[in-house]
């Protein structure tokens, strides 16, 4: 056995199934190895962007690791955007690099570069194998740290001549480490900061706070000492929908953010940083803190969330309390004519079928459908975590191929869907259930606004044309027939009710070009 | 002004009137300035791939950098895989890289990452100005750090707050440090050495070397002492085709490496650097010196080339001697039939218009086409410098910004342009004369032949597909129109002839599927 094949042995031993790659020839054995052994299935992204952002969303459905296979440095850098957004969302994912030969190196061929270098920004854990005896131990290793709850990044480099030398086995990563328990102190420290602040507290909440019965106490919560319930901005998995307790996500403008969060005297932190802004703007805050808001961090997103707000409704007395802001399956009237952001939110509320999960990269159309969709029927949420565009397509890989029995809906604007299209080729080869709605306003136009937002005035013609994409329009439905995905387009609001049930009807990709 | 109109006014200053960009909000300010000021010209690329190899390209055939405009980290990431391109080209690149305001980075918003460490692999430089009155002046350190010969990656880091700051106004950059002159020494040793090795001896040329009377020189000095002169695998900018002297580049394969420059007892190198194996194989070494060949480097690839090869050939008594290896236009019959290899080159070879411009990422099909384009109309060829595929069409961008009055030809395999075809949008959007020719055997070739060049044996069905393009066959003409481009397919070298030409004929953009 050489030392590929005991990586692979581990890998699948540690229960680490699937493997996102685009591989070169220094990952040559590597595919050999995943070629020879059962039990992990490969998935190959024309981009390495594809393949980071489907990792992410892997773990965020699967709850656990999936490989990845990156062929040098330069291959690494392609995947980095999307692995700074998996870093963010906490996702953990086991990033195999290949390198050259340990002794090549010193030759200076033309792919090499500095590795490590790249990875560290963008990884939690990095090591690079030394001999091919001690690759499956590496890769034990990297199991166990990808699994370090929430979830890490963590970057194995695998030099060719560790790969094909000899191996003795495999090795196995030690069971996962369960969350960290929250203390007793943490929690009444929180029930305090509640009662303290009665209507004028905010229970923040993110990570795992916003699924299950931990969404549910906040609810409970709510209902009890009359509190408010907002989520992080983005959030990597998010429950919504009809007969679930309402979490409102925090805007991304500064000023509608201040104005959410204006009045809080208390804010409570479950599995949420203290609120920041985007970016940041001349003469605004950085943070979303009100002055003089008292903040109280119950838990960090790496800890057991679900018991945390258990017993934070306990604490409270709210344990039995029916939950408020909890949603019904509402959607309206079927919506008509020009596709205005209400008209369409009101659309997708009608739409989204049942246990769907969606991969929101929406920015300027999609961002505000939250007010409406939270009456669709019950979903889950996906965003951008590491704010870095291009992750919404591949995003929808990840999560079709972690559920295949769940359907998956994209929602993307059409400049950010332009960084890592490749991913409809994936879809096609994959024959994966994913309807994109691509929001085609032909241009970057959270920038136009951004633009004004700084101060910079009004934007002149060559302004103009690093915030468009028109001259000339992308004509998505071409591009996404061209990698075998079917396609059509919508203007109004009627065309997009039925190319979006087109969609959802098929059993495999389906896009759907909105021209807004 | 602010720091921004400062940095923008310096770069005009200092003779940089092009920039490749993908901003965000955090470069708004950059953008208000690009807008406002006269003397610079943006270019939007759809992805950070496209911005990078522009850069790359456009500094080859211009020979002065452009700026990039690229939002923080993730921006940079995308951007990383061409940069390391461009650094091993040794192109001089202006590197912008947008970032938080300081006072914000703290704050830890969700696209912070340390822009710093990803910038470092893959830049010579790196500075992060530290307030808006300093920005200009290291724009002109930026300015001057990308010419220092014979180009260097100088990334600027421009925290938003020193954009949108006070500043006092442009600097200046220095004037272009002269390339270093070669030794008299160094030049008498390589003279020693070619005539030591007569025919055994190997003239190595990179860089600069490759062209206009160096390249003449090094055909006078094989004909007086009947030396091989050789190009290194990848070249940057090669002058070829009738009338010039061949120098043929080493091949990507380590066999028919070692067989070429087999017998070789003495290797001079000007401006080329030891010649290396591309990637390591069990068995094979590292470098294609022959065993007890000695190796003298008679100058670096930053020194002034055009003089150490006439000081060389003056030393040789060769300065009069008439060229050797010169070329003739001899295109042969206009081939027919089946796609071959040998019959595309020889349709290339009919052809290339005169003083094109060939970006060549043709992979298995393109790299043995030297044999026959030797003989075609004089043109000049670039290569893929750091081995990091993905360079070829926004390489095709840079080319033809650089010289509009130059037709422009891309080589690309159907696996390596994949990763960048966003740039067939900027080609159309700035109406770019680039005929495209992608070689579609909707494979990656290449891996097919490395999985057992590396002694990984035969691939299965797993193998197989991560080293495949089919499942389904991309699309290129479809593709290619959904960006703007118009595209044709041919399917055997009459076809291939009709839509080169055709491609050729327009004054734009087009692009020819070739199925092979």
């Amino acid at each position: 056995m050489n030392g590929a094949e005991s990586l692979v042995r581990t890998l699948i031993a540690s229960d680490v199934n699937m493997c996102f790659a685009n591989p070169g020839t220094s990952e040559m054995h590597f595919v050999a190895a995943l070629d020879r052994v059962e039990g992990i299935r490969c998935v190959l992204g024309l981009a390495e962007g594809v393949v980071s952002a489907a990792a992410d969303a892997y773990y965020r459905i699967a709850e656990k690791p999936a490989a990845t296979l990156l062929h040098l440095g330069p291959g690494l850098g392609n995947a980095i955007s999307n692995l700074h957004n998996a870093r963010k969302a906490r996702s953990g994912i086991v990033n195999i690099v290949g390198e050259h030969a340990g002794y090549h190196i010193a030759h200076d061929a033309p792919l090499t570069c500095d590795i490590e270098g790249l990875a560290k920004p963008v990884s939690h854990w990095v090591k690079t194998s030394t001999d091919s005896r001690s690759v499956a131990a590496d890769g034990a290793a990297a199991v166990e740290a990808a699994r370090t709850p929430p979830g890490c990044i963590a970057t194995l480099i695998l030099p060719a001549d560790t790969a094909w030398g000899e191996a003795d086995g495999p090795a196995v990563a030690r069971s996962p480490v369960p969350r960290r328990q929250v203390s007793g102190d943490a929690i009444r420290a929180g029930a305090r900061s509640v009662q303290a602040g009665g209507k004028a507290a905010t229970l923040l909440l993110g990570g795992d706070a916003l699924r299950g019965k931990a969404l549910e106490f906040a609810g409970r919560i709510a209902a009890k000492t009359g509190c408010r319930v907002y989520s992080e901005f983005n959030t990597a998995r998010q429950e919504s929908g009809a007969g679930r307790v309402d979490a409102p996500r925090l805007p991304f403008n500064v000023d509608l953010g201040l104005a959410m969060m204006s009045g809080t005297t208390q804010l409570i932190l479950v599995g949420a940083k203290p609120p920041v802004t985007f970016f940041a703007y001349p003469g605004k805050p950085s943070t979303l803190v009100p002055p003089g808001c008292a903040v109280t961090e119950v838990a960090d997103v790496g800890a057991d969330l679900q018991h945390a707000m258990a017993a934070l409704a306990d604490e409270l007395g709210a344990s039995k309390t029916p939950p408020a802001l909890v949603t019904s399956f509402d959607p309206g009237p079927e919506p008509t004519g020009q596709p205005t952001i209400e008209g369409i939110a009101a659309a997708v509320t009608h739409l989204i079928p049942e246990n769907a999960i969606i991969c929101d990269e929406g920015i300027t159309t999609g961002r505000n459908f939250g007010a409406q969709t939270k009456n669709a029927r019950p979903h889950e949420w996906m965003g951008v975590m590491g704010g870095s565009i291009g992750w919404g397509l591949p995003a929808g890989v990840g999560a079709a191929l972690a559920a295949p029995d769940r359907k998956v809906i994209v929602f993307e604007g059409d400049g950010s869907g332009m960084y890592t299209n490749q991913a409809l080729w994936t879809m096609a080869r994959e024959s994966l259930d994913v309807t994109m709605l691509i929001f085609a306003n032909r241009s970057y136009q959270v920038l136009q606004t951004e633009f004004k937002n700084v101060g910079a005035g009004q934007p002149g013609f060559k302004a103009r044309d690093m915030l468009t994409l028109d001259r000339p329009d992308p004509d998505w439905v071409a591009i996404a027939r061209g990698y075998g995905v079917d396609a059509g387009r919508a203007t109004d609001l009627e065309g997009l009710m039925r190319e979006m049930k087109r969609g959802l009807a098929v059993n495999g990709p389906y896009l759907v070009e909105l021209v807004i």
